[in-house]
Protein backbone atom coordinates (compact mmCIF):
# COMPACT_ATOMS: atom_id res chain seq x y z
CA UNK A 1 0.00 0.00 0.00
CA UNK A 2 1.08 3.47 -0.83
CA UNK A 3 0.77 5.99 2.32
CA UNK A 4 1.58 9.67 2.05
CA UNK A 5 2.07 11.21 5.79
CA UNK A 6 1.35 15.25 5.70
CA UNK A 7 3.99 15.43 8.44
CA UNK A 8 6.28 13.32 9.55
CA UNK A 9 7.20 14.49 13.15
CA UNK A 10 7.34 12.21 15.79
CA UNK A 11 3.39 10.74 15.02
CA UNK A 12 4.17 10.51 11.46
CA UNK A 13 7.20 9.41 11.42
CA UNK A 14 6.70 6.74 14.28
CA UNK A 15 4.17 5.48 12.05
CA UNK A 16 6.34 4.82 8.64
CA UNK A 17 9.13 3.19 10.72
CA UNK A 18 6.71 0.74 12.10
CA UNK A 19 4.34 0.85 9.26
CA UNK A 20 7.58 -0.44 6.84
CA UNK A 21 9.05 -3.03 9.34
CA UNK A 22 5.65 -5.01 9.91
CA UNK A 23 4.65 -4.91 5.84
CA UNK A 24 2.06 -2.17 6.00
CA UNK A 25 3.11 0.05 3.78
CA UNK A 26 5.41 -0.72 0.31
CA UNK A 27 5.51 2.28 -0.26
CA UNK A 28 6.21 5.86 2.22
CA UNK A 29 5.73 9.51 0.50
CA UNK A 30 6.69 12.26 3.14
CA UNK A 31 4.94 15.72 2.86
CA UNK A 32 6.08 18.43 5.14
CA UNK A 33 5.87 22.16 5.00
CA UNK A 34 9.40 22.62 6.70
CA UNK A 35 11.91 21.45 4.48
CA UNK A 36 14.33 20.58 7.55
CA UNK A 37 11.85 17.48 8.42
CA UNK A 38 11.93 16.87 4.66
CA UNK A 39 15.61 15.96 4.57
CA UNK A 40 15.65 14.79 8.45
CA UNK A 41 12.75 12.56 7.04
CA UNK A 42 14.39 11.28 4.31
CA UNK A 43 18.13 11.18 5.62
CA UNK A 44 16.42 9.30 8.60
CA UNK A 45 14.46 6.62 6.04
CA UNK A 46 11.42 7.57 7.38
CA UNK A 47 10.06 7.59 3.89
CA UNK A 48 11.06 6.60 0.37
CA UNK A 49 10.52 9.87 -1.13
CA UNK A 50 9.41 13.54 -0.75
CA UNK A 51 6.53 15.41 -2.95
CA UNK A 52 4.46 18.59 -2.75
CA UNK A 53 1.24 17.96 -0.85
CA UNK A 54 -0.97 17.76 -4.00
CA UNK A 55 1.38 15.24 -5.78
CA UNK A 56 1.30 13.70 -2.17
CA UNK A 57 -2.11 12.89 -1.87
CA UNK A 58 -3.10 12.14 -5.27
CA UNK A 59 -0.19 9.40 -5.39
CA UNK A 60 -1.73 7.66 -2.21
CA UNK A 61 -4.19 4.71 -0.78
CA UNK A 62 -3.90 6.14 2.49
CA UNK A 63 -2.82 9.60 3.40
CA UNK A 64 -1.75 10.12 7.34
CA UNK A 65 -2.50 13.37 8.56
CA UNK A 66 -0.14 14.40 11.55
CA UNK A 67 0.33 17.92 11.58
CA UNK A 68 -0.84 20.18 13.90
CA UNK A 69 -4.58 20.44 14.33
CA UNK A 70 -4.67 23.94 13.30
CA UNK A 71 -3.15 23.02 10.23
CA UNK A 72 -5.18 19.80 9.65
CA UNK A 73 -8.19 21.63 9.78
CA UNK A 74 -7.15 24.25 7.64
CA UNK A 75 -5.54 21.32 5.03
CA UNK A 76 -8.23 18.91 4.79
CA UNK A 77 -11.11 19.92 2.55
CA UNK A 78 -8.30 20.47 -0.01
CA UNK A 79 -6.49 16.96 0.80
CA UNK A 80 -10.40 15.42 0.41
CA UNK A 81 -11.06 17.25 -2.55
CA UNK A 82 -7.51 15.39 -4.06
CA UNK A 83 -8.00 12.12 -3.32
CA UNK A 84 -8.22 9.51 -5.54
CA UNK A 85 -11.66 8.00 -5.59
CA UNK A 86 -10.69 4.46 -3.83
CA UNK A 87 -8.36 6.14 -1.24
CA UNK A 88 -8.70 7.08 2.23
CA UNK A 89 -7.33 9.89 4.55
CA UNK A 90 -7.06 9.26 8.23
CA UNK A 91 -6.66 12.20 10.29
CA UNK A 92 -4.20 11.64 13.89
CA UNK A 93 -4.54 14.91 15.59
CA UNK A 94 -5.69 15.10 19.14
CA UNK A 95 -9.19 17.49 19.40
CA UNK A 96 -11.70 16.24 17.07
CA UNK A 97 -14.73 18.29 17.26
CA UNK A 98 -13.36 21.50 15.16
CA UNK A 99 -11.95 18.71 11.92
CA UNK A 100 -15.30 16.51 12.37
CA UNK A 101 -17.46 19.71 11.30
CA UNK A 102 -15.21 21.17 8.57
CA UNK A 103 -15.15 17.70 7.15
CA UNK A 104 -19.06 17.02 7.53
CA UNK A 105 -19.93 18.63 4.29
CA UNK A 106 -17.59 17.52 2.00
CA UNK A 107 -19.07 15.19 -0.57
CA UNK A 108 -15.79 13.00 -0.11
CA UNK A 109 -16.98 12.75 3.68
CA UNK A 110 -17.10 8.88 3.91
CA UNK A 111 -13.52 8.14 2.38
CA UNK A 112 -12.42 10.49 5.60
CA UNK A 113 -11.87 8.71 8.78
CA UNK A 114 -11.50 10.81 11.95
CA UNK A 115 -9.28 9.61 15.07
CA UNK A 116 -6.80 9.81 17.50
CA UNK A 117 -3.88 7.70 18.67
CA UNK A 118 -3.10 8.15 22.34
CA UNK A 119 0.46 7.81 21.63
CA UNK A 120 3.41 10.26 22.30
CA UNK A 121 6.15 11.95 24.26
CA UNK A 122 7.42 15.26 24.88
CA UNK A 123 9.31 15.16 22.02
CA UNK A 124 8.71 16.45 18.50
CA UNK A 125 9.80 16.34 14.81
CA UNK A 126 11.23 13.70 12.67
CA UNK A 127 14.48 12.93 14.76
CA UNK A 128 11.82 11.97 17.58
CA UNK A 129 10.34 9.43 15.95
CA UNK A 130 10.72 5.73 16.78
CA UNK A 131 9.91 2.34 16.19
CA UNK A 132 6.86 1.05 18.50
CA UNK A 133 5.41 4.36 20.11
CA UNK A 134 1.65 3.13 19.62
CA UNK A 135 2.41 -0.52 20.79
CA UNK A 136 -0.43 -1.61 22.87
CA UNK A 137 -2.14 2.03 22.96
CA UNK A 138 -5.47 3.06 22.25
CA UNK A 139 -6.91 4.49 18.91
CA UNK A 140 -9.82 6.74 19.22
CA UNK A 141 -12.23 7.03 15.90
CA UNK A 142 -14.83 9.27 15.61
CA UNK A 143 -18.30 9.71 13.60
CA UNK A 144 -17.44 6.12 12.45
CA UNK A 145 -20.74 6.52 11.35
CA UNK A 146 -19.94 9.36 8.35
CA UNK A 147 -17.13 7.01 6.81
CA UNK A 148 -17.77 4.60 4.26
CA UNK A 149 -16.88 0.65 5.15
CA UNK A 150 -13.88 0.30 3.05
CA UNK A 151 -12.18 3.87 4.34
CA UNK A 152 -13.11 2.61 8.14
CA UNK A 153 -11.50 -1.05 7.34
CA UNK A 154 -8.21 0.30 5.80
CA UNK A 155 -7.53 2.55 8.89
CA UNK A 156 -8.20 0.09 11.28
CA UNK A 157 -5.93 -1.88 9.37
CA UNK A 158 -3.89 0.90 9.93
CA UNK A 159 -4.31 1.03 13.88
CA UNK A 160 -3.98 -2.90 13.81
CA UNK A 161 -0.72 -2.83 12.22
CA UNK A 162 0.36 -0.54 14.53
CA UNK A 163 -0.59 -2.86 17.46
CA UNK A 164 -3.09 -0.31 18.85
CA UNK A 165 -6.51 -1.30 20.45
CA UNK A 166 -9.61 1.00 18.57
CA UNK A 167 -12.23 2.53 20.65
CA UNK A 168 -15.55 3.94 19.10
CA UNK A 169 -16.41 7.53 19.92
CA UNK A 170 -19.40 8.50 17.52
CA UNK A 171 -19.89 12.01 18.89
CA UNK A 172 -16.69 14.27 18.44
CA UNK A 173 -17.58 16.92 21.05
CA UNK A 174 -17.62 13.96 23.76
CA UNK A 175 -14.33 12.78 22.49
CA UNK A 176 -13.06 16.38 23.38
CA UNK A 177 -14.16 16.98 26.67
CA UNK A 178 -12.87 13.71 27.54
CA UNK A 179 -9.47 14.19 26.45
CA UNK A 180 -9.42 17.42 27.81
CA UNK A 181 -9.77 16.15 31.18
CA UNK A 182 -7.02 12.93 30.82
CA UNK A 183 -4.38 14.59 28.16
CA UNK A 184 -4.97 18.49 27.89
CA UNK A 185 -4.87 19.80 31.46
CA UNK A 186 -1.97 17.07 32.42
CA UNK A 187 0.00 19.12 30.24
CA UNK A 188 -1.22 22.23 31.18
CA UNK A 189 -0.70 21.25 34.74
CA UNK A 190 3.15 20.50 33.87
CA UNK A 191 3.91 23.56 31.41
CA UNK A 192 2.83 25.61 34.64
CA UNK A 193 4.67 23.48 37.06
CA UNK A 194 7.53 23.39 35.15
CA UNK A 195 6.88 27.28 35.25
CA UNK A 196 6.08 27.96 38.73
CA UNK A 197 9.23 26.30 39.54
CA UNK A 198 11.78 28.17 36.88
CA UNK A 199 9.90 31.49 38.42
CA UNK A 200 10.64 30.69 42.07
CA UNK A 201 14.15 28.73 41.77
CA UNK A 202 16.06 31.32 40.36
CA UNK A 203 19.05 28.92 40.51
CA UNK A 204 19.11 26.21 38.12
CA UNK A 205 21.71 24.43 40.01
CA UNK A 206 19.14 24.14 42.42
CA UNK A 207 16.60 22.45 40.26
CA UNK A 208 18.69 20.06 39.30
CA UNK A 209 20.16 19.06 42.99
CA UNK A 210 17.01 18.69 44.12
CA UNK A 211 14.93 17.45 41.34
CA UNK A 212 13.81 13.55 42.45
CA UNK A 213 11.90 11.31 40.06
CA UNK A 214 8.92 12.13 41.34
CA UNK A 215 9.24 15.91 40.02
CA UNK A 216 11.05 14.38 36.59
CA UNK A 217 7.58 12.19 35.80
CA UNK A 218 5.28 15.00 36.69
CA UNK A 219 7.55 17.93 34.53
CA UNK A 220 8.42 15.80 31.83
CA UNK A 221 5.45 17.05 29.90
CA UNK A 222 6.51 20.46 30.15
CA UNK A 223 8.87 19.81 27.59
CA UNK A 224 6.27 19.79 24.70
CA UNK A 225 5.92 21.86 21.82
CA UNK A 226 3.49 25.15 21.50
CA UNK A 227 3.52 24.18 17.77
CA UNK A 228 1.75 21.10 18.73
CA UNK A 229 -0.06 22.40 21.89
CA UNK A 230 -1.33 25.68 21.39
CA UNK A 231 -3.44 24.74 18.64
CA UNK A 232 -4.89 21.64 20.91
CA UNK A 233 -5.61 24.16 23.57
CA UNK A 234 -7.70 26.71 21.14
CA UNK A 235 -9.80 23.81 19.50
CA UNK A 236 -10.63 22.38 23.07
CA UNK A 237 -10.80 25.82 24.48
CA UNK A 238 -14.35 24.98 26.04
CA UNK A 239 -13.05 22.43 27.49
CA UNK A 240 -9.75 22.84 28.72
CA UNK A 241 -11.31 25.93 30.89
CA UNK A 242 -13.76 24.10 32.24
CA UNK A 243 -11.16 21.12 33.23
CA UNK A 244 -8.97 23.49 34.61
CA UNK A 245 -11.57 25.61 36.73
CA UNK A 246 -12.26 22.34 38.32
CA UNK A 247 -9.19 21.18 38.70
CA UNK A 248 -7.73 25.27 40.29
CA UNK A 249 -10.80 24.56 42.72
CA UNK A 250 -9.58 21.66 44.07
CA UNK A 251 -5.54 22.66 44.21
CA UNK A 252 -7.53 25.54 46.02
CA UNK A 253 -9.21 23.63 48.38
CA UNK A 254 -5.51 21.92 49.16
CA UNK A 255 -4.31 24.68 49.63
CA UNK A 256 -7.36 25.58 52.40
CA UNK A 257 -6.41 22.42 54.35
CA UNK A 258 -2.80 23.22 54.45
CA UNK A 259 -3.18 26.27 55.65
CA UNK A 260 -5.64 25.20 58.12
CA UNK A 261 -3.02 22.59 59.41
CA UNK A 262 -6.01 20.46 58.48
CA UNK A 263 -4.44 16.73 58.87
CA UNK A 264 -7.83 15.25 58.41
CA UNK A 265 -8.99 18.13 55.21
CA UNK A 266 -5.20 16.66 53.62
CA UNK A 267 -5.90 12.76 53.98
CA UNK A 268 -9.52 12.93 53.53
CA UNK A 269 -8.49 15.04 49.40
CA UNK A 270 -5.07 12.19 49.26
CA UNK A 271 -7.39 9.29 50.09
CA UNK A 272 -9.82 10.52 47.43
CA UNK A 273 -6.96 11.05 44.73
CA UNK A 274 -5.88 7.52 46.27
CA UNK A 275 -8.72 5.61 43.89
CA UNK A 276 -7.08 6.84 40.28
CA UNK A 277 -4.69 3.93 41.60
CA UNK A 278 -8.12 1.40 40.28
CA UNK A 279 -7.95 2.70 37.19
CA UNK A 280 -4.73 3.77 36.69
CA UNK A 281 -2.32 0.32 37.43
CA UNK B 1 27.89 -3.43 60.82
CA UNK B 2 24.84 -3.53 62.75
CA UNK B 3 22.01 -1.65 61.56
CA UNK B 4 18.64 -1.00 62.40
CA UNK B 5 16.37 -0.01 60.29
CA UNK B 6 13.04 2.12 62.35
CA UNK B 7 10.58 1.67 59.40
CA UNK B 8 11.10 -1.18 57.08
CA UNK B 9 8.60 0.63 54.21
CA UNK B 10 9.83 1.84 50.97
CA UNK B 11 12.60 3.69 51.92
CA UNK B 12 13.98 1.50 54.74
CA UNK B 13 13.27 -1.54 53.09
CA UNK B 14 15.17 -0.82 49.95
CA UNK B 15 18.42 0.74 51.87
CA UNK B 16 18.13 -2.70 53.51
CA UNK B 17 17.98 -4.95 50.50
CA UNK B 18 20.92 -2.74 48.76
CA UNK B 19 23.41 -2.44 51.99
CA UNK B 20 23.48 -5.82 52.49
CA UNK B 21 23.81 -6.94 49.26
CA UNK B 22 26.69 -4.32 48.63
CA UNK B 23 27.90 -6.02 51.92
CA UNK B 24 27.37 -2.34 54.09
CA UNK B 25 25.71 -4.11 56.52
CA UNK B 26 25.96 -7.12 58.27
CA UNK B 27 23.38 -7.49 60.21
CA UNK B 28 20.16 -5.90 59.35
CA UNK B 29 17.59 -5.04 62.31
CA UNK B 30 14.10 -3.98 61.84
CA UNK B 31 11.16 -2.03 63.61
CA UNK B 32 7.72 -1.22 62.34
CA UNK B 33 4.98 -0.46 64.71
CA UNK B 34 2.79 -2.30 61.83
CA UNK B 35 3.21 -6.06 63.04
CA UNK B 36 1.94 -7.12 59.62
CA UNK B 37 5.05 -4.57 57.97
CA UNK B 38 7.26 -6.74 60.60
CA UNK B 39 6.18 -9.97 59.43
CA UNK B 40 6.45 -9.27 55.37
CA UNK B 41 10.30 -7.71 56.11
CA UNK B 42 11.22 -10.64 57.55
CA UNK B 43 8.93 -12.99 54.88
CA UNK B 44 11.04 -11.01 52.28
CA UNK B 45 14.35 -11.26 54.01
CA UNK B 46 15.01 -7.34 53.95
CA UNK B 47 16.32 -8.18 57.79
CA UNK B 48 17.11 -10.87 59.98
CA UNK B 49 15.17 -9.81 63.06
CA UNK B 50 12.95 -7.90 64.29
CA UNK B 51 13.21 -6.29 67.75
CA UNK B 52 11.05 -3.85 69.68
CA UNK B 53 12.41 -0.08 69.13
CA UNK B 54 14.56 0.22 72.22
CA UNK B 55 16.57 -3.03 71.84
CA UNK B 56 17.40 -2.27 68.32
CA UNK B 57 18.37 1.28 69.00
CA UNK B 58 20.64 -0.03 71.62
CA UNK B 59 22.04 -2.84 69.62
CA UNK B 60 23.18 -0.72 66.33
CA UNK B 61 26.25 1.02 65.08
CA UNK B 62 23.79 3.10 62.87
CA UNK B 63 20.25 3.48 62.99
CA UNK B 64 18.13 4.75 59.81
CA UNK B 65 15.10 6.26 60.56
CA UNK B 66 12.54 6.27 58.08
CA UNK B 67 9.44 5.98 59.37
CA UNK B 68 6.73 9.15 57.98
CA UNK B 69 7.98 12.82 59.36
CA UNK B 70 5.65 13.41 62.11
CA UNK B 71 6.45 9.74 63.56
CA UNK B 72 10.39 10.74 62.98
CA UNK B 73 9.80 13.67 64.67
CA UNK B 74 8.42 12.03 67.86
CA UNK B 75 10.90 9.24 68.33
CA UNK B 76 14.26 10.80 67.32
CA UNK B 77 14.85 12.52 71.28
CA UNK B 78 14.05 9.26 72.83
CA UNK B 79 16.25 7.17 70.49
CA UNK B 80 18.98 9.71 70.58
CA UNK B 81 19.07 9.07 74.48
CA UNK B 82 19.58 5.27 73.87
CA UNK B 83 21.99 4.96 70.99
CA UNK B 84 25.39 3.76 71.91
CA UNK B 85 28.21 6.19 72.79
CA UNK B 86 29.79 5.56 69.08
CA UNK B 87 26.89 5.11 66.85
CA UNK B 88 25.14 6.87 64.71
CA UNK B 89 21.66 8.30 63.63
CA UNK B 90 20.42 8.69 60.09
CA UNK B 91 16.79 10.26 59.92
CA UNK B 92 15.79 9.71 56.01
CA UNK B 93 12.52 12.25 56.18
CA UNK B 94 11.22 13.95 53.75
CA UNK B 95 11.46 17.55 55.68
CA UNK B 96 14.59 18.89 57.78
CA UNK B 97 13.73 21.72 59.69
CA UNK B 98 11.11 20.40 61.82
CA UNK B 99 13.22 17.31 62.69
CA UNK B 100 16.49 19.42 63.09
CA UNK B 101 15.20 21.44 65.51
CA UNK B 102 13.93 18.31 68.16
CA UNK B 103 17.32 17.30 67.85
CA UNK B 104 19.03 20.74 68.54
CA UNK B 105 19.09 20.87 72.20
CA UNK B 106 20.12 17.34 72.49
CA UNK B 107 23.03 16.24 74.42
CA UNK B 108 23.88 13.70 71.69
CA UNK B 109 23.07 15.80 68.52
CA UNK B 110 26.67 15.73 67.42
CA UNK B 111 25.43 11.46 66.87
CA UNK B 112 22.53 12.60 64.94
CA UNK B 113 23.00 13.39 60.84
CA UNK B 114 19.59 15.02 58.82
CA UNK B 115 19.24 13.54 55.71
CA UNK B 116 16.78 12.98 52.61
CA UNK B 117 17.35 10.64 50.15
CA UNK B 118 15.85 12.19 46.76
CA UNK B 119 14.63 8.73 46.09
CA UNK B 120 11.02 6.68 46.15
CA UNK B 121 8.55 5.85 43.89
CA UNK B 122 4.31 6.24 44.36
CA UNK B 123 4.46 2.76 46.61
CA UNK B 124 4.86 1.65 50.44
CA UNK B 125 5.34 -0.68 52.48
CA UNK B 126 7.98 -3.58 52.85
CA UNK B 127 6.88 -5.40 49.48
CA UNK B 128 7.41 -1.73 47.67
CA UNK B 129 11.12 -2.29 48.75
CA UNK B 130 13.25 -2.85 45.59
CA UNK B 131 17.18 -3.29 45.04
CA UNK B 132 18.85 0.15 43.59
CA UNK B 133 15.86 2.46 44.19
CA UNK B 134 18.64 4.91 45.50
CA UNK B 135 21.34 4.48 42.22
CA UNK B 136 22.54 7.42 40.90
CA UNK B 137 20.13 9.66 42.65
CA UNK B 138 20.72 12.24 45.16
CA UNK B 139 20.83 12.42 49.52
CA UNK B 140 20.84 15.63 51.42
CA UNK B 141 22.42 16.37 54.07
CA UNK B 142 21.15 19.05 56.14
CA UNK B 143 23.05 21.12 59.25
CA UNK B 144 26.18 19.06 58.80
CA UNK B 145 28.73 21.65 60.69
CA UNK B 146 26.49 20.28 63.98
CA UNK B 147 26.64 16.58 63.44
CA UNK B 148 30.63 14.70 64.64
CA UNK B 149 32.80 14.00 61.61
CA UNK B 150 32.59 10.11 62.35
CA UNK B 151 28.73 10.75 62.73
CA UNK B 152 28.71 12.48 59.32
CA UNK B 153 31.52 10.22 57.72
CA UNK B 154 29.05 6.56 58.64
CA UNK B 155 25.94 8.09 57.10
CA UNK B 156 28.21 9.37 53.75
CA UNK B 157 29.44 5.52 53.74
CA UNK B 158 25.84 4.25 54.00
CA UNK B 159 24.84 6.67 51.06
CA UNK B 160 27.86 6.39 48.94
CA UNK B 161 27.27 2.30 49.29
CA UNK B 162 23.61 3.13 47.83
CA UNK B 163 25.64 4.66 44.85
CA UNK B 164 24.05 8.44 46.03
CA UNK B 165 25.86 11.22 45.44
CA UNK B 166 25.78 13.99 48.77
CA UNK B 167 24.83 17.06 48.84
CA UNK B 168 24.93 19.88 51.52
CA UNK B 169 22.30 22.39 52.64
CA UNK B 170 23.57 23.89 55.80
CA UNK B 171 20.36 25.54 56.62
CA UNK B 172 17.26 22.65 57.53
CA UNK B 173 14.47 25.99 56.37
CA UNK B 174 16.45 26.48 53.13
CA UNK B 175 15.98 22.83 51.69
CA UNK B 176 12.62 22.30 52.75
CA UNK B 177 11.47 25.29 50.81
CA UNK B 178 13.52 23.74 47.98
CA UNK B 179 11.81 20.84 48.32
CA UNK B 180 8.44 22.38 48.59
CA UNK B 181 9.24 23.32 44.78
CA UNK B 182 10.14 20.39 43.20
CA UNK B 183 8.75 17.55 45.24
CA UNK B 184 5.80 18.47 47.52
CA UNK B 185 4.04 20.46 45.36
CA UNK B 186 4.61 17.75 42.35
CA UNK B 187 2.80 16.13 44.24
CA UNK B 188 0.04 18.19 45.74
CA UNK B 189 -0.58 18.91 41.99
CA UNK B 190 -0.68 15.15 40.73
CA UNK B 191 -2.77 14.47 43.90
CA UNK B 192 -5.62 16.85 42.60
CA UNK B 193 -4.75 15.83 39.08
CA UNK B 194 -6.29 12.47 39.89
CA UNK B 195 -8.99 13.69 42.15
CA UNK B 196 -10.12 16.18 39.38
CA UNK B 197 -10.46 13.27 36.59
CA UNK B 198 -12.11 10.71 38.79
CA UNK B 199 -14.90 13.79 40.19
CA UNK B 200 -15.82 14.57 36.53
CA UNK B 201 -15.21 11.44 34.32
CA UNK B 202 -17.73 9.35 36.40
CA UNK B 203 -17.52 6.18 34.06
CA UNK B 204 -13.49 5.16 35.10
CA UNK B 205 -14.43 3.15 31.73
CA UNK B 206 -13.85 6.72 29.64
CA UNK B 207 -10.76 7.44 31.97
CA UNK B 208 -9.11 3.95 31.38
CA UNK B 209 -10.20 4.50 28.10
CA UNK B 210 -8.33 7.67 27.23
CA UNK B 211 -5.65 7.48 29.58
CA UNK B 212 -2.59 8.22 27.13
CA UNK B 213 1.05 7.90 28.38
CA UNK B 214 0.98 11.87 29.56
CA UNK B 215 -1.75 11.05 31.91
CA UNK B 216 0.10 8.02 33.45
CA UNK B 217 3.08 9.74 34.45
CA UNK B 218 1.52 12.84 35.80
CA UNK B 219 -1.15 10.99 38.07
CA UNK B 220 1.67 8.57 39.01
CA UNK B 221 2.06 10.28 42.47
CA UNK B 222 -1.45 10.57 43.17
CA UNK B 223 -1.02 7.21 44.30
CA UNK B 224 0.71 7.72 47.11
CA UNK B 225 0.25 7.12 50.66
CA UNK B 226 -1.29 9.90 52.82
CA UNK B 227 0.42 8.35 55.81
CA UNK B 228 3.90 9.44 54.15
CA UNK B 229 2.44 12.93 52.67
CA UNK B 230 0.00 14.29 55.14
CA UNK B 231 2.90 14.92 57.73
CA UNK B 232 5.10 16.17 54.83
CA UNK B 233 2.82 18.88 54.16
CA UNK B 234 2.21 19.87 57.39
CA UNK B 235 5.66 20.20 58.65
CA UNK B 236 6.39 21.87 55.20
CA UNK B 237 2.95 23.93 55.42
CA UNK B 238 4.33 27.68 54.81
CA UNK B 239 6.90 26.52 51.95
CA UNK B 240 4.31 23.81 50.39
CA UNK B 241 1.32 27.03 50.45
CA UNK B 242 3.11 29.23 48.84
CA UNK B 243 4.64 27.32 46.22
CA UNK B 244 1.10 26.07 45.73
CA UNK B 245 -0.11 30.03 45.76
CA UNK B 246 2.42 30.44 42.78
CA UNK B 247 1.37 27.56 40.94
CA UNK B 248 -2.35 28.03 40.64
CA UNK B 249 -1.56 31.79 39.68
CA UNK B 250 0.06 30.24 36.61
CA UNK B 251 -3.04 28.32 36.05
CA UNK B 252 -5.12 31.30 36.12
CA UNK B 253 -2.97 32.91 34.00
CA UNK B 254 -2.68 30.21 31.21
CA UNK B 255 -6.81 29.97 31.79
CA UNK B 256 -7.13 33.33 31.41
CA UNK B 257 -5.15 33.14 27.44
CA UNK B 258 -7.41 29.85 26.79
CA UNK B 259 -10.39 32.03 27.64
CA UNK B 260 -9.49 34.81 25.49
CA UNK B 261 -8.25 32.60 22.38
CA UNK B 262 -4.89 34.23 22.80
CA UNK B 263 -2.52 31.88 20.82
CA UNK B 264 0.34 34.27 21.33
CA UNK B 265 -0.02 34.23 25.21
CA UNK B 266 -0.83 30.04 25.77
CA UNK B 267 2.60 30.01 23.41
CA UNK B 268 4.38 32.34 25.22
CA UNK B 269 3.55 30.52 28.55
CA UNK B 270 4.60 27.06 27.03
CA UNK B 271 7.71 28.62 25.44
CA UNK B 272 8.67 29.76 29.14
CA UNK B 273 7.86 26.60 30.28
CA UNK B 274 9.73 24.52 27.79
CA UNK B 275 12.74 26.03 29.05
CA UNK B 276 12.56 23.33 32.32
CA UNK B 277 14.56 20.54 29.20
CA UNK B 278 17.69 22.53 29.76
CA UNK B 279 18.14 21.18 33.40
CA UNK B 280 15.52 17.87 32.94
CA UNK B 281 16.99 16.09 30.93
Amino acid sequence: MVISFVGVGLIGGSAAITLRKRGFATRLIGVDNNPQHVEQALALGLVDEALPLDEAVKAADLVALAVPVNVARELLPRMLSLLKEDAVLVDMGSTKSGICAVARSHSKRAQYVASHPMAGTEYSGPTAAVDGLFDGKKAIVCEQNLSADFALNRALSMYHSLNMEVLFYTNAEAHDRHVAYVSHISHVSSFMLGLTVLEVEKSEKHILDLAGTGFESTVRLAKSSPVTWTPIFLQNAASVSHALEKYIENLQRFKVCIDEHSAEGITALIAEANKIEKIIK
